[in-house]
């Protein structure tokens, strides 16, 4: 940490910030510059609350160098966690698909997004049985009975399932049902939710918030870590921009930037980050290439009759082809597709 | 509502949507244009779930005319809801300002920052007892014991209290001892929270998210209406933008812009906004002067010794000259300040 | 500045950091952390690049400490500049305000503006001969005979003239007609433009880029300073968020921050900065409550006809409005307006 | 387009409406729905100018369906185009590597790169003479000396050249050097340089400004092929966003909307869109998988060194890794890579 003091900063101010800095525990060097004094800080061994000192006369920055998650850091953790769900991989050499409709709708809808997805190889199921939705009037999920469902899914094509949980009360009874529990992007920073998760012990999906930054999402999952669970898979969704009314941008970059700073998976969710088909298959293929574990994405047999988000679902037929595609460019940049 | 067909569409292809319209027990308007045709649609009262036309061939746009919320709405409500708290009010001529420290820390603290408020003529005092923080390591909050603080505090200064509900265990203990329940920015689209704060009988405080457009911040205020609490103060603390590291900028253009859409009252963050004492006078002078119904205002009585967002506070004595310049500068916008 | 070491760096890429940082005249400091070690350095009176060192190994950051910009900061000149345009000043206690439409669009039109701006009150008017213009197939501009109509105005109603310059040909001429040339929001990184203003005898009115950090609009104004130009006049117009398609917001907070970073004088554009009738007089009130030194308004006798940007102009009447509003909150907030 | 009416608009005024849209030389068709009339506008055969009917009573909004550029839409041009730069083809199924410096510095550093970077295949070179910088302060370029160096790299290696002209000024000469001419993100609404690019008879490489849209993106290109330069290849670049202190999102979905939009052809730049080397890598594999005509890669002998944005270029070996990568990945994309 350093403190930058302003440049009429008196050598008392200076002074009385270095007696603070003592009285954390923490010893002061001060560096006197040609305009202004800066003082290097050490001691200590993460990032610690400094923010009061921008409050201290003459004290005109508080400069962070070590990083504010512990956990969730690789300094901490220098090998990537592998999470194992029933066999399936996030984290190594394979690149991990989870697919299926947005919302649990009806059992004939899921058997039939189900079936083909299970034939098309891929091993994780995706639904959602509560959902977080923009307007009341919108359809809200079918609950409980979305998750019985769900378990008729596992229980008859072998499929292991992800669904959203949007709630404290609501977790534990999702968890039950579930083999990785989803956590939505408006939830990132809803840190009840989180800290229940992570006395969860099942596998947490976390979505990145939608204007949330690099240090605030792996702050999100150390929220989860530090409760004791250590299976957390991130997942980048898109952030908002001024790039066009209503669009998402997916930021790949994110992918190697995460791999830098963290030892946590980290998979792409093209289908929220796109927002239309047209641009999920091109996506897709860019998410495996710039370095994902693995996949989220929408399917549904008819997206013109899905109760949610329609739109950016893709057809069946549409994810047999976007399977084909990934499983060429799979060997091209070292991974195993399933 | 509209439907731009793609300039290619055929005959049959709009005779489908057409169709998919009278389904919906709509009516459809085609109009061919030269290049295309686009479709009006009449018969509904609020916006419909429209989406999924998205996904049907030769369909390039649904364009929505309808606001989807309806009881946030000025057209379903023309005059102004005006919220009394305890002879407070907000939306009407007056100016209701509502300051006290962001977390409530210790019995001495919040009685020497209540002291001055209430000696300040202001009469609704702030205090977080529960607090959503960006890492698990940063003060949570005092719980229960800092609610019974804030209850000291109405018993001894008379002042209302105002304190955050984070989760759907605690908002009814929250709603015990607060005149205001505050929900916060993480949480604008916590929507099992919005629903039971809905059920509360005690006004509600609602945040901006940090990325929420104003459709998503009057349907989160819709979830809240809609389960029969009319009573719905917004609050417009500054949105992420680019325009520096770790800035919010507050957007006061959005004061007269839900003016015009919304009945519901407006006050606005200047604390949370702007992030810095020296911004926090000038920001609150132009909240006044913007339109806003109050101001919601961080004052600690030793700042540098703050257990949460010290720097965004401003002092006791700094406290007072604000109060002094709002009241100068009410009577030139025709406001009643306290 | 200080150079931040990865906690996996060697002692040898430590000495070799220290050796570039001599190599480049300056002093370095290193400080031993318990996780990692940071590198202060002294001896640079402004900002050195030093981006380079950001390639050497085990280097993990650079941050620097002293701003980049000399002329337009401060710290090096630490009273406000007051710029007098013909007898009217921006940066001291008056409120200057600009007034006219936004292009020049026949002899009528100007006149019918200029007669009622000058009956006002007003001082300077607008008005654009040059015009950029997103799509090509807008209407660009009168061109010369657009100055000779403002040449006129100024003749005859004494007003200053104020008109933008949009490229390096013409703004010799420009500056030959006006007495404030204004450089566009387009242009704010238009380094060869920026650099022929400051080679011009007249004060120029900059325009924040829609995307620019402050550190970047003031760089821009250093560009105008540092040859030789010391009359430069800043302009808030709103930045690009996510907040609302197509919708500025206009960061008003920028304000009180420029004013500690620079002693330039800076004003506000609500036209620009919010885009429609609505939301213009309440934040030219906010503008003034917030500090700015004075206001840029299109005004048009007749919006509904307006060649360019006819949604963000007002009316004349409303113009006599906005004068009368902003005239009475000026000595709330201590500020002569005219 | 479509004008809708507020829910109070009067019969009057709707009829004022339709009669400002006949005499537009438009058909009006008047749609009366359950709380308020929408007005469909046929006859337009492009986007027309109507932002003034805004400002009629009782108008809300006014919703364009036809794209505003004409030239670069795809509708206008259904095939895509191909940009043949002496054999190195864009847009059809080549994908076209530009490597080179940032900026041209020096004959040793600029044959070092050259030969390295034809050894690896690749057939075009970049390097900037003129060079757009934040700071006054900042290496500006060699300017014509740097141009005669390129040009001895095209002599000595037969390397295609591509640099970038920053003003009207100078563009001939820079056209005149170059195989094509690169305009900036910064000067992507820089209308008079937009205009006389689009009369030379060279491509050109236009990149997308920090916050642009990709409407106005696309119209910054219709301005070059108005004036008669159908050679356009546009390029991402990466947009500000909140996402993180200074960095850029490289927005690669932008790739397959411009696809449907446009017939032009489309690359990326991971070097300025991810801002550090170990981003660089993975991004150009996510560029090539998702779609991308293309990619201008900085690469430099000596990063540590560069006079302007070493942090961002790779390394000459590093260079040699990516097009191995990039080769192997090609044949699964159905892209021939060189």
């Amino acid at each position: 940490m350093f403190i930058v003091m302003s440049p009429g900063a008196t050598r008392e101010q200076i002074a009385a910030v270095c007696d603070e800095i003592s009285r954390m525990g923490l010893k002061a060097h001060p560096i006197n510059g040609t305009t202004r004094t800066a003082i290097g800080v050490t001691g200590n061994k993460t990032q610690v609350a400094a923010d009061h000192l921008l409050v201290l006369s003459g004290v005109e920055d508080v400069v962070h160098v070590s990083s504010p998650y512990r956990l969730a850091s690789r300094e901490s953790h220098p090998d990537s966690t592998v999470i194992n769900v029933g066999g399936v991989k996030f984290g190594g050499s394979e690149f991990s698909v989870i697919a299926g409709p947005c919302a649990v709708e009806s059992r004939e809808q899921l058997m039939t997004a189900a079936n083909r997805v299970a034939r098309a190889g891929v091993k994780l199921f995706r639904g959602g049985a509560y959902k977080p939705r923009t307007s009341p009037y919108s359809f809200q999920g079918l609950g409980k009975p979305g998750l019985e469902l769900l378990a008729e899914v596992r229980a008859k094509y072998g499929l292991r399932i992800v669904t959203e949980a949007i709630d404290t009360e609501t977790i534990e009874m999702v968890a039950e049902y579930s083999d990785i529990i989803q956590l939505g992007a408006r939830n990132m920073q809803n840190f009840s939710l989180l800290k229940k998760a992570g006395r969860m012990r099942k596998p947490v999906l976390l979505k990145r918030g939608m204007a949330a930054t690099v240090e605030e999402f792996l702050l999100a999952a150390e929220y989860i870590l530090s409760e004791g669970n250590e299976q957390v898979i991130l997942c980048e969704r898109g952030i908002r921009t001024m790039a066009e009314p209503a669009r998402n941008v997916l930021d790949l970059a994110v992918i190697p930037q995460i791999k830098l700073l963290s030892h946590l998976p980290i998979i792409a969710d093209p289908s929220h980050g796109t927002g239309r088909q047209a641009r999920i298959l091109p996506m897709s293929r860019a998410s495996l290439a710039a370095g994902a574990d693995g996949l989220l994405i929408e399917v549904h047999h008819a997206p013109e009759a899905a109760l949610s988000d329609g739109p950016q679902a893709i057809t069946l037929d549409e994810f047999d082809t976007l399977m084909a595609e990934l499983r060429k460019l799979g060997p091209a940049v070292g991974r195993i597709v399933h």
